[in-house]
């Protein structure tokens, strides 16, 4: 395997950027002050035109001119500069950039052109650069920051790879409040080179990481995606936030970077196999990636809850029941050691609520220990604890009482929790968050936080973010298995589309298409193609009564409706009746398909369909009449492996009636993974197929079977 | 209407307080700060069997010491002393209590009796209470506050009623950190006396309070919370949180304040009906609750965002199309106008990206009244403005190279937004939600707040609390009719049900059940009881062929998949071996149900469920063998008005099913209303029915058709 582009970029031992002035407004001096200013202890060369030097440094003119070639280059200057700079550096043997400057892919086709320069410049020089049109990286570890906002945190456990600058840098502040601490974050912008899969498998890499979270606008190599993904979420937690998938988010998302964004339901279907949680906004991903990133694994489902009050404890418990958690309520033995440490009106069979009381030792230390001691719990939430941000609220109303004691000595009268009860939650392999009203102004919310414990402003939050390590749980604990290796290209189906391919159609007819489908396994129904009226009859005897007979024509795509179908034919008159029917329906001779008929009150979807950037995805429904109804879908991309079949069997919300259902017996779920592997097996190795619906798949008896096939071929270019 | 009990609890001229100190570890003397120190200005006085004093002020013994009767006691005393105490406070005249006290209901029998007899000790003295096991109140508009945290941040528009005490007051520094502002809010226990619903009808007419939130563990009495509900909410917003609708949730609940939960099926129903928006966490709570106090009302779709970064921009975007928003395109001329203002690389298209740009005045006035002028939205989010929280962070990069500079001074010579960019919002009628990632230490944010625009932390959560304005104008908009007045008890149905009962009989067969329904015109299947083999053919023969043979008898109440149903038969053998087939499967002689066979592919379920607190519940949904797979339902309270049954047609997720659909014609949708209404009918005419199963309901053709029904009757007491 290759080293990873940024393992270099994060970690250069010398950098020249340009772009940076004696001018304080300018972005790209304030990009270069934190580079400055925030640890790093390589060399730092600025390239000035003009001044001869730069925020109290020696400028040098061009990069000719530097004493040695810098490991990397950060550019701020317009974009019609940058092909040249990247040129210079190139030169002098650099051979990785970042470039900030906005205005290319993004704005247009002029821009797209100068990216497309970018790039031919930065290959014929094995230049690797992050951008354009991106904030850069901070390196947490080296103290490498060039974005715009300070980095002032220290070094942390959580990775992220951005398609948004702002989410890297703006935050800060809001991160460093929520004691949120980076490992590295980066920037990605336009991604003409270096892009969201490299970020990912650098930081599935970096030991530092311990946990990544993606804001994703659009993926580029959906199958490198998954692939790289894969390799990573079986040990480390990737959470993903993903706004390209609607129609207001994609066309922002497309003015922001250019990205090529695809729908929701193609990137459920890609994040499900690969391992990756979804969350819906920003401030969810920061979170349950941190809490990710802090936490142990979670090893079973029993969570604790302890509060001193009621709403918190029960908003937390409803949560927890939501997110597949379990609040079990305490032993006899568990709630008689508790009973002494709370107001006889308290309840102690969990949640444990130990009312109001100022004394915060017991919901901080006293009762968590007992009851992680216990082995009743797998994680524990608590909400509660403060001190000094209640205190100076009490303080207000006592100041008139307190003879001009200061709020300092006063704070010093109460009592707090002691460092001990902050260190508490790495004493024990479990999960430990708290909820808290108060933020880090208050000194046990800071406490926990600089301790890395996560503190969530919301009970029901906490509960949320513990969800997401029982999903991760789920992920962590899942058997994948490899595809097979792609097998051959059968000759039966090569005919069938070269035929077709040869005579300009734009799809195959029913019979060619379920041909070709059986020619890799997948089960069909028994029928012959009938072009004369006597052929149909004869065709309806030799398949046995009854019989469906339908339209066959590759011109023909949806029969249903239009009197090109006629189901259930008992006799011979009713094919007859049938066949001329569909005739004058067709308003010209058109050749029928004689078929069986197949009974059964379960019917399903399967068909494939390729998104831009992916590899041809596999679809998996509730089929017939209720496709649109209820829209109960999933989707993985091609080559499907055992478990990524059987995972989309799962992962219906009515795969209840795959089982055993109201008579019905339990579907061969084999067979029907087979069916889905195959329509994966066909769109790769038939690239001329642009789509496959087949809709029905009934289930006779146990048994799957192709009832409706549709197999439509890419227009010639 | 007699007058509100919270009125005079809220506006008392005078206060008595028991179980304050001069122990300020007191949770009696802290609340009793709160009284004296945050503005109120009525008599407040201390009963004290031991001090001389409190606080400062003269004690007095006993209720009958006081110098008058006080409007309001407030009672923080162990809970075995307030019965006393309220009969003392009763014998002088005192007509309004607050029982703080713990330890009633919410702990079992014993506690469970003590509240019985304070509540008849109250009403014996007319004295209605708030409490036990509660925190009282706070009311900004006469500053009195009897909770254990001070409220400092004045008066504000947003009334709230709540079944946690914690989340009244522990949540005071937040809320204000939030720009959050009460008018009221009651912290309501136990309910012993004054319940959620006085509080709900309160703040619904209380004309300071321009929307209400209610955090709900559990609703005593569904029929007045719908009724009341149902008066406020088409003219004030009203927002809840329900915890106790999982497992965990309720038994939460139960020992927090006693309260009687319902499945979330129930209360999203009664939300429904009543008008409400449902959120999950207290956090939405609050934030959708401002926004609904502080914004006009939404009068359509369409949202222009503009930004100082794409992340934001696309997030936001992607939210508002979740949320059934719109961000438009912006008119080609509109857009003209924007680019000047914007660097060239930036999108002028909605959502507007002004990209990094450390004047903040074009995103903050210049850009927003422009797109707010052009009439091409309808609400307006902005994120990405801020000044002095960014400022702070620069300067420690700048610090080096001001030579000795103050922050003060540096700040100083930077631009902030004017005062006239926090006022911009209530210049247009128009919806204004800020995003920042500053929290109110940045002046920006902190101008904001202070000017009641609502800033939220997450620029999708912005989006999100977009989406409870849209709800909120579905609701206001929608037009609601009232229940048609109770119709008279069917003689037809009386006998039935008078039989049953008279036999001891636990449900009625289904040819009594579809008779029951049949005579308050619920369309049933033609059908006849047969007891001997010979009277099933004969029967046969009158329905006609088709028919269907099913084991008649209220014992046997699932028949599917045990022998005793026969479908679709087609001549008299089939009838006679069906007849036997069911007396062989039943085991002892057994009459049948001769029945027509309905055919169609569309199949419903009608339902009648009791839950303790709430009018009889109809239930609409997906039926047939889909009902469990999908769980595709909703509920309404009966009586049923015509537009109660029209939304819960309407609500189903699989409501396409009702219109022209695949060849089916649309649905009669007034019998199929007519069939819900009637089965509330029912339900309220004869309270012994324990519940009605109409499933399923079969779509002939268009219309709707009972093929199988059961009724069960209560148990006798």
């Amino acid at each position: 395997m290759p080293e990873n582009p940024l393992r270099l970029l994060m970690n250069p031992r010398s950098i020249a950027v340009v772009g940076a002035s004696n001018d304080f407004r300018k972005m790209g001096t304030i990009q270069a002050l934190s580079i400055l200013q925030d640890g790093y202890s390589g060399d730092v060369f600025f390239i000035h035109r003009k001044e001869k030097t730069v925020l109290g440094r020696p400028a040098f003119p061009a990069a000719a001119d530097l004493p040695k070639a810098p490991d990397l280059a950060v550019l701020i200057v317009p974009s019609s500069s940058i092909a040249g700079l990247l040129a210079d550096f190139g030169a002098i043997g650099t051979k990785r950039a970042i470039i900030i400057t906005a205005g290319f892919k993004e704005t247009g086709s002029a821009g797209r052109s100068m990216e497309e320069k970018i790039k031919s410049v930065a290959s014929r020089h094995g230049i690797r650069f992050v951008g354009p049109n991106c904030l850069g990286i901070i390196n947490s570890e080296n103290s490498l920051n060039t974005t715009v906002a300070p980095f002032t945190t220290g070094p942390g456990r959580l990775g992220f790879a951005s398609q948004s600058g702002t989410y890297v840098t703006q935050a800060l502040p809001y991160l460093r409040k929520n004691g949120i601490r980076y490992s590295k974050a980066i920037s990605l912008g336009n991604e003409a080179d270096i892009d969201l899969v490299d970020a990912l498998e650098y930081l599935g890499e970096d030991e530092q990481t311990r946990a990544v979270i993606l804001y994703i606008e659009g993926i580029r190599d959906g199958r490198r995606f998954v692939e790289v993904a894969r390799r990573i979420t079986p040990r480390k937690p990737v959470v993903a936030q993903y706004v390209g998938g609607s129609a207001s988010g994609a066309r922002a998302g497309a003015s922001h970077t250019g990205a090529m964004s695809g729908p929701d339901f193609l990137y459920d279907g890609i994040f499900k196999q690969a391992g990756i949680l979804r969350v819906p906004t920003i401030e969810d991903l920061y979170a349950h990636g941190w809490t990710l990133a802090t936490q142990p694994p979670l090893r079973g489902r029993r969570v604790g809850v302890v509060t001193n009050s009621g709403g918190p404890g029960t908003g937390i418990a409803y949560m927890c029941d939501h997110e597949g958690l379990e609040v079990p309520r305490f032993s006899e033995s568990l709630q008689r050691d508790i009973r002494p440490l709370i107001e006889a009106h308290a309840s102690a069979a969990n949640p444990v609520d130990l009312t109001f009381d100022l004394g915060m030792r017991k919901l901080a230390v006293t009762l968590p220990e007992m009851i992680m001691k216990s082995g009743e719990v797998d994680a524990l939430i608590l909400h509660g604890i403060m001190h000094s941000g209640f205190m100076v609220e009490i303080f207000e109303h006592l100041r008139d009482y307190l003879q001009g004691v200061s709020y300092e000595a006063f704070l010093k009268g109460t009592r707090s929790v002691k460092e001990d009860a902050f260190q508490l939650p790495g004493k024990y392999p479990f999960p430990f968050l708290i909820s808290s009203f108060f933020d880090d102004t208050d000194d046990c919310t800071r406490g926990y936080l600089d301790a890395g414990v996560p503190v969530f402003r919301s009970p029901e939050n906490a509960a949320r973010a513990l969800g997401s390590l029982h999903r991760c749980r789920l992920i962590r604990e899942r058997v994948l298995s490899n595809a097979p290796p792609l097998s051959q290209a059968q000759p039966a189906a090569l005919e069938i589309l070269g035929r077709a391919k040869a005579e300009g159609r734009g799809a195959l007819d029913e019979c060619e298409a379920k041909q070709v489908l059986a020619a890799y396994g997948v089960p069909v129904t028994r029928e012959v193609k009938a072009v004369t009226c006597d052929d149909a009859v004869e065709a309806a005897k030799q398949i046995r009564y009854p019989v469906a007979v339908k339209a066959c024509s590759w011109e023909i795509l949806h029969k249903s409706g239009r009197g090109l179908i006629a189901l259930n034919l008992k006799k011979e008159a009713q094919v007859q009746e049938a066949f001329d029917g569909i005739q004058k329906a067709a308003g010209k001779p058109t050749p029928v398909l004689v078929q069986e008929m197949v009974f059964g009150s379960r019917e399903f979807l399967v068909g494939m369909t390729r998104f831009p950037g992916f590899a041809p995805c596999v679809v998996f429904g509730l089929g017939g009449v209720w496709t649109e109804i209820h829209r109960d879908m999933t989707l993985r991309q091609s080559p499907l492996s055992d478990s990524d079949a059987a995972e989309m069997l799962a992962d219906l919300r009515s795969s209840r009636l795959l089982g055993e259902y109201r008579g019905m017996p339990e579907v061969k779920r084999g067979a029907l993974a087979g069916i889905l592997q195959a329509v994966g097996t066909i769109a790769l190795l038939h690239p001329e197929i642009a789509e496959i619906d087949i809709n029905p798949v009934m289930i006779r008896g146990d048994e799957p079977v192709a009832a409706d096939a549709l197999i439509g071929l890419k227009a010639e270019d």
